[in-house]
């Protein structure tokens, strides 16, 4: 058995590129007395990704040269010398940019491919769905009634966090990028409407969508998005900040929201969510999106890419607004 | 009698300058029946002024243009048609850039000057006093043993923040601009330290004095400060937005944060205050201000400037950072 990888060669400027990274093949070793081996199926690609390629301090260790790239897999178990973990058994972690894993077990859960597809355990069953559960329900505690307007909204946290601001009873507005991408928030997840940004300023379509203010914003972008979500924030609101899209690439000083004094004239709040804080209730979380799930309450899209060797190029989709629903590589 | 006022006539652009005022002496007539007429003996002048001669929506409407300038005053009765309202009261209000106003007693609110002096109505037991009170403690929220830091550290509300840190077992740290500022700051208000933002970047004195990172910051003057501040942040901070001082007179769009995303990576949180929220709550907050006062562990200051006919200039110290303590304009 060969293992195919990638490990990070360069830290990147600007947008990731092949040459950031090295591919390799090289032969699967047997697991030790206490190891298992893991055949990856799907790989999730992620915006934070690129952070973690930055030098430096963050939420997270940055990856180190020469390492292989971190990423949140789905794999099964095809040999196992760990008492807890069996041929045939799936599970989820963080093993990488690879095909093959050795692992002492430390990080995996075990996931049941009979109660959703495996890609769905990368998706609404897993980081994105777990971020959209906690950032909008701890961090922007929306009461029924009020107005969630959701960034990226076609984007893997982003449909999570509109359906169950509509499953909680508010308005739910999108921001996406295309008519294809807001056709599917309004259609398919439940938007109440979704404005096209690629379309022009979004002032206009925030100023008819959300007649009363922003109660709520999930901000998944940061730039000029959140600057325009901002001039139309509600007394009291939550800002919710999740992510910066379109900033991560920079290779000049970020842009910060010229219009934070929003926060002061509406006495409104702006608060980050790192989804590993509530890991002790990832179970509860899950166990609600699953029970949501079954009731037709909570539909999730991927994207799904075929072949570890694109990744990338895959990677790119993200940063390019090209993905659609969640970002997952298939490794096979 | 005349009637000293100054009437907004034009909209500043950049700082305001006096040609954006227009000073008149009108006579002064007899308070009608339910009115009481006010001899203004001190006029609070406040960084926000800057903003209230602002057109469009804020957290409160703008001066028009040919309106008396909206200003905290403090005064005494000197005429009465008011079941009330003496003469010989002293009263609070909002009465503007005048030296004498009628009132129909709505918002005017007594004090004792027997309690204390009339200037400290306008500082410690007064908006700025209150805005301290209840922006750090409410919104803020420190923990004993947590640090605390302060922009504007010398100024009217800062001078306040600080002692109140003290006061709640937290380490203070002031941020002001120049050495008479940082030494009164540590030597009369009891800040733990204090750093010098004339005398280069903040950040050296930041991790210095807040090794293990800042866990509130009360920041009134946004900026290259604030940013310097978001990247020293504490796990779960509070970042207490009361005001951009820095930012006021700009002639181009503010500068945001870009170190925002520090809220993300530190699960911190960014909040405003405005202090009329807490209207219902002012009376205990002086109670308690005034308790502390006499046990002499909150001390105040009040930066004096005779003769209302100075009030275009005397306004500018905020903006160049030449106040001390409260900036307060005596009338006569």
């Amino acid at each position: 058995m060969i293992n195919k990888l990638f490990k990070l060669a360069a830290r990147p400027v600007g947008m990731a590129k092949r040459s950031d990274f090295t591919y390799e093949e090289v032969p699967v070793r047997e697991p030790a007395e206490g190891e298992l081996l893991v055949k990856v199926h799907y790989i999730s690609l992620d915006p934070a990704m690129r952070g973690w390629m930055n030098p430096g301090k963050s939420y997270i260790r940055p990856v180190e040269i020469g390492e292989i790239m971190r990423a949140g897999t789905i794999g099964e178990v095809v040999a196992s010398r760990h008492p807890q973990f069996h041929v045939g058994d799936y599970v989820s972690g963080t093993q990488g940019v690879q095909s093959y894993a050795i692992s002492d077990g430390r990080g995996l859960v075990k996931v049941d491919p009979r109660l959703a597809p495996l890609p769905k355990y990368l998706n609404v069953l897993g980081m994105p769905g777990m971020t959209a559960y906690f950032g909008l329900l701890e961090v922007g505690q929306p009461k029924p009634g009020e107005t969630v307007v959701v960034s990226a909204a076609a984007g893997a946290v982003g449909q999570i966090v509109g359906q169950i601001a509509k499953i909680k009873g508010c308005k739910a507005v999108g921001i996406a990028g295309g008519a294809e991408k807001c056709d599917f928030a309004v259609q398919e997840l439940g938007y109440d409407a979704c404005i096209d940004y690629k379309r022009g300023p979004i002032f206009p379509g925030l100023a008819q969508n959300c007649a009363e203010g922003v109660d709520v914003y999930f901000d998944n972008v940061g730039g000029d998005i959140l600057d325009a979500v901002l001039a139309r924030l509600r007394m009291r609101a939550r800002v919710v900040i999740c992510g910066a899209i379109s900033q991560y690439n920079n290779t000049t000083p970020i842009a910060g929201p010229k219009n934070y004094l929003s926060l002061l004239v509406n006495r409104a709040r702006m608060e980050g969510i790192v989804v590993f804080d509530w890991a002790s209730r990832y179970a509860e979380a899950a166990q609600q999106m699953g029970q949501w799930m079954a009731e037709g309450k909570l539909k999730s899209r991927e994207d799904v890419v075929q072949g570890i060797e694109t990744f990338p190029e895959t990677l790119l989709k993200l940063f390019n607004g090209e993905n659609f629903g969640k970002l997952v590589l298939q490794v096979a």
